[in-house]
């Protein structure tokens, strides 16, 4: 399975001519889409979302990620293995929080060519035939590199880094980071953990475990992002028992 | 053939988390997004909207059906055969209109597991399984059980259950229960019927049968939702030969 | 291949009944959607994008191309061969770039039943079983036709045919048409080309050619768009070598 997470959209050109490229190359593979909205112009946000929603995949399966506003400088493309999943996308720390967590991680150069691809869309012209080899099995021969590191991100990342459809606003925090009676702080106001949304009057603001495990801010049958005028890189604090935290 | 009919959205993780999930349960599979956005947070809206779009399917073919913002709560989830086509989602009226409407129907209970499945995305962990297991063949064993029923519900909804991005206004009226000559009645404006757009001069508003069998207030080369403050819930009266009906 | 090339968008019911067609009548053929976005109301526009875009598809891929305001009228509806790749959509100058630009050309009528289809979705009933038909190699046997002509269109449209998510707003205008030190001036500004993003300063603007040959105008991490207050169908104007150029 090819699993697409960039912030391509789906209704406009690039999606589609991604899909069009991967239909060629490995016609029997599944593709899905994961993410075509993740935040624009930061890798960073975008990458504490991809660690999350990654570890739903399964070995073998391969992540297009793409959040790419330095596409066709002098920034180098990669190839990651981590845990026996595969991610193909740019240098650019979109990788960092899963080369950090990983039980094992290896990683690898992609070839940019100089000439004969489009500058601003290497996701069509480089990583989409590089995700349809790897899907093939066709997985690097070379030696592994060690691929730029951001050694001052955080493990966790307190911030919203992804605002759904609803208004819910995911932050960069993992809820196994946290305890139970952790508050969440955005824009001055303090929300306590339920486990679902009806666990609240309606309107009422919760946070909770998302699908994926990351604390995610909502308002029953409301938009936590209204609300709270929440959008990607809004920051969060964290108080366990009382005392706002560092993570 | 599986149709997901959601308020999921397509750009985030949600639809894409399910077609992984039908991906790997039954490959072979097609699946087509029916419905993205529905509207959220209310069943009875999406519901007729729901009744009039199924009719398009055969059966052996399996609609996921999923407005559901009591996720997690003590509502449960259902499966429904309906002439012959499979349907899953929660037991909260979704599927009240194509249960009255079917000429035969049954229901059963999926049993929703209290551990291992993420409370807030049972599209994900229940429904999304349950639709797999139906287009496989693998069909509910068990006597069928009485669903909870609506009964208050009208048999068609004089109200817009559906706005796209046109700006073209669905009603929850069922051409077919209208009369060639009743007005829709909106915003006060009273509204007639025609054919095709087309037939009326360029920002006139008409109604019309939809594609689907609905009655549809547009606005020739412009959107009624504009021109008349629409949005899902907005409120339609319906006048046959100048007398304002009740349905 | 088929490719969707609509004004329909994604999330609604549009799309997705387009491709349970094409699931039924074509189960083998992949459908990537290219455009689900183009400009509504307007082929003109989108006429110049698809002939952009239409170049990347193979011999023997098959394009659905539908923006028609006129559905149901007595507009009528084509299949275009164009260097191998086959079109299908209404007769409205959707192709009539791409037939200008052909090598070699050839068209059909697709006959349009007066009973039986939705006046108002030729996209589902007409245009998805031509293209099943055309993608499994049941081509056109009766002798072509002389397709509808613009003649007063130009070769190259000086004006924004497509405004993307970011904010980068597609111009009709091939770079192949302009020169590199070609000028583009929109809303009074004049911009440069350049080849990426990166090659300007953050909140600067730029043109370049983007993946599919068209000049693209771009703001490097910003919105050209809202830099400019660009739409489809605003005017570009080209300067070359310091002279204003009729194309």
């Amino acid at each position: 399975m090819i699993a697409l997470c960039t912030d391509f959209g789906l209704g406009g050109p690039y999606t589609g001519q991604v899909k069009a490229v991967l239909a060629r190359l490995a016609p029997q593979v599944p593709v899905v889409d994961l993410f075509a909205d993740l935040p624009a112009f930061s890798p960073q946000l975008a990458a504490y979302l991809l660690a999350a929603y990654a570890l739903r995949f399964e070995p073998g399966d391969v992540i297009v990620a793409v959040v790419d506003p330095g596409v066709g400088s002098a920034r180098r493309a990669l190839v990651v293995e981590a845990d026996g999943r595969w991610l193909t996308g740019p240098e650019n720390g979109l990788f960092e929080p899963i080369l950090r967590r990983a039980r094992a991680a290896r990683a690898w150069r992609v070839a940019v060519p100089e000439q004969g691809i489009a500058p601003t869309f290497h996701g069509r012209d480089v990583f989409a035939p590089a995700a349809a080899r790897l899907a093939l099995g066709q997985t690097p021969q070379e030696p592994p590199i060690e691929p730029m590191r951001f050694p001052d991100w955080p493990d966790d990342l307190p911030a919203i880094v992804y605002v759904d459809h609803y208004g819910n606003a995911m932050t960069g925090l993992r809820t196994a980071s946290l305890t139970a009676d952790s508050v969440l702080q955005v824009a001055g106001q303090r929300i306590t953990r339920k486990r679902i949304f009806a666990d609240v009057p309606p309107g009422q603001a919760l946070w909770y475990e998302n699908a994926n495990g990351l604390a995610e801010i909502a308002v029953n049958g409301g938009s936590a992002a209204a609300a709270f005028g929440l959008a990607p890189g809004s920051p969060v604090v964290v108080h366990f028992g009382g005392t706002e935290k560092t993570l």
